[in-house]
């Protein structure tokens, strides 16, 4: 949470109602060779109009050169620190297929690989093994049995899979079995600490078993790898600490997962945006939250394809999205980002995000266009790291005393 | 070092090349009288256009307010934290005159003084002692020996010296024998803990051991009064926290002692910055090195002489140089400073100073200029803290892989 120790004491509940709309890998880059970003590019209509009565910025989602992951870009977003509260790959993936993973469970990535007869990993990938033979192997995987644990394995895409450990000594302070190159054998995971040794022995016999068991497969694959060995970090709860009753609107699994860790209510909701704003809306109008985190996925799939015209589509789109939000009169609407992915680097980048809150509180600057320049010019809020948005956002809906007397 | 922990995970060996220019004293100030500053005088033809195709934006070197010593402010641009890394007096005068400083020994600033007939001190500068006196009074304390110690000491200028101190047993964590105000006796230094108890113990023995041996010399002095008692902090490397084969090129002795206290490779070069091109260029088409930091003193000379025109003149001739050094190719081309030396002040200052970083990935502005309020109001990257600077630049160069899952 919030590196600012009195957050809790200074929090209040009132009943405005605060909308956070996240568009995933919202900022770009200017294209070198014609000197615009995606946004500056976009025909944004409704975004601009709103733009000139909302207080802007731009944020830093980690640091300035830091190029975040999904993960600690959200977590910044919410207003815990990213550093401090690091979600595991494992987790994460696990997260995106949802996965089962309690209190102390740790969940990995794996891979089917191939290995030859001198036990070296001639592929990671196992021939790009179907989604349809992973759940296959998968089901292999599950038939496993190491005494004190239980492995729970889930098929995720193509060749790879999630591995969630469960038991009562299962601990994330073990080494990766994956060697992330091929050319080298399969590696024994090794304790980091004390706490480690049980579930490291675990680890190499459930490989050891896995082997077995894959011998006689119809695929390639005749060996697994596992890595991002980690568990649920202890992490403050969203609505005790900003005396909210939050609820979050995503259809891919992995923000529905990390929002629900966060104590975020999950609302059930199609995989499309439009689904995800019928839910809003019925939400809304029931009055059943005061803070709605909706997230708008469309514009990081293009920036990572390094479609830059895709990507001024889909914020195109977006905008055209606007006036049914700001039809529900929310008190508080936010746009903000995780992160950039400019379509120029085909993938997510380190430069600050675009944001804007609209509030009747909101200090709004006459010529501000809705791009990262301009934002960044021309934004009342200025720059400000990620992690303090929230009290931005606090703020603008009157839910914040007056700190220290 | 950065207080990022997972730097060393994300950070990635390339074949990219970066040259960072430091401009010490860059930053200047407007002159209240004319309302410009020594930037926005300046003809810089070269600058000006480079920074159109670079990312810009001002560094606050410690906090805002705090104007940094030439230590911290070189700390901070190296992404070390300039207040956990600070480098004391005695060490960096020390670096600054070639002295042979290791890993226990401590260094301290000395100077010569008059004291009268009650051992109070009356000219803390012993009449601004000539360079050639003090050349002469240094041999006399040479040849003092205080048992189980080494107490060399080395001539700086005028009436200063330097003395490292050399033992099993020392310590800086003793207290000063300069009182730094004229009418008090020389201080008997103290232990300020249990480890500074022999050498504050040989410190005194030494003062003592001076002044009798001063009793019958030429000049004035009559005394010695030392400060500044320090040791080498330990200090991550450089090169192996950013993976860089990293070089230094600089005429003055301190940043060459500095940077070679960092693990950067201290190459030979002359007093000019025209020497130091010739050594840059000469390992640079060798590709002998992945990283160069290159340092141009006159800049802040000239502001701490308190002449604009001079200052002007020395960012001029910089400027004069770009070409040269853009004709290397470098893959990234960082000019940064210090801290700011405005001619108005005559001395170092707190202001944010000029950044520029030219890569393949740079965002630009179109009308920026290379000044101060520029930077500052239209600079892609913002105001950032200096020691933040070194994550940019290797996000420009490729070598940062991304942050969390």
């Amino acid at each position: 949470m919030i590196d600012f120790p009195y957050l809790q004491s200074i929090t209040r509940k009132t009943s405005s109602k605060i909308i956070m709309l996240v568009a995933d890998g919202l900022g770009g880059m200017k294209n070198p060779s014609t000197g615009i970003s995606e946004l500056e590019a976009a025909n944004l209509p409704n975004l601009d109009k709103l733009s000139k009565i909302s207080t802007c910025g731009v944020s830093t989602p980690v640091l300035p050169g830091i190029t975040p992951g999904s993960g600690p870009g959200h977590m910044a977003l919410f207003g815990y620190n990213p550093i401090k509260y690091l979600l595991g790959r494992g987790v994460l993936e696990g997260l995106g297929i949802n996965a089962k993973i309690d209190g102390q469970d740790v969940a990995a990535r794996g891979n089917f690989c191939v290995t030859n007869e001198s036990n070296v990993i001639t592929d990671r990938r196992a021939g790009r093994l179907s989604t349809d033979s992973c759940k296959e192997l998968v089901k292999l995987l599950n038939t496993i049995e190491i005494p004190g644990f239980e492995f729970e394995v889930y098929p995720v895409m193509d060749y790879r899979f999630v591995v969630v450990i469960k038991g009562m000594g299962a601990s994330h302070e073990i080494t990766e079995t994956d060697p992330q190159l091929e050319g080298s054998e399969i590696l024994q995971s090794n304790p980091t600490s004390d706490k480690g040794a049980s579930t490291a022995l675990a680890v190499n016999m459930f490989t050891q078993e896995a082997i077995k068991l894959l011998k006689h497969n119809k695929s390639k694959a005749n060996g697994i790898i596992m890595r991002g060995f980690s568990s649920i970090p202890t992490l403050p709860d969203f609505c005790d600490n900003y005396k909210l009753n939050a609820a979050s609107i995503a259809g891919y699994p992995m923000y529905r997962g990390v929002s629900g860790l966060l104590g975020m209510k999950v609302l059930e909701c199609g995989q499309e945006f439009t689904d995800e704003l019928a839910t809003l809306k019925k939400h809304f109008q029931q009055n059943n939250y005061d803070y709605y985190f909706l997230h708008y996925k469309p514009a990081d799939s293009a920036g990572e394809d390094g479609n830059f015209q895709a990507k001024i589509k889909a914020i195109e789109t977006l905008d055209s999205h606007i006036p049914e939000i700001l039809e529900l009169n929310p008190d508080v609407l936010v746009l903000a980002g995780d992160h950039s992915t400019p379509s120029y680097l085909s993938s997510h980048s380190w430069h600050p995000v675009p944001f804007l809150i609209k509030s009747d509180v909101s200090q709004s600057t006459p010529d501000i266009k809705f791009n990262e320049t301009s934002f960044q010019q021309l934004g009342s809020a200025g720059s400000i790291p990620a992690e303090h948005l929230m009290l931005l956002v606090l703020a603008h809906a009157g839910k914040l005393h007056k700190f220290g007397p």
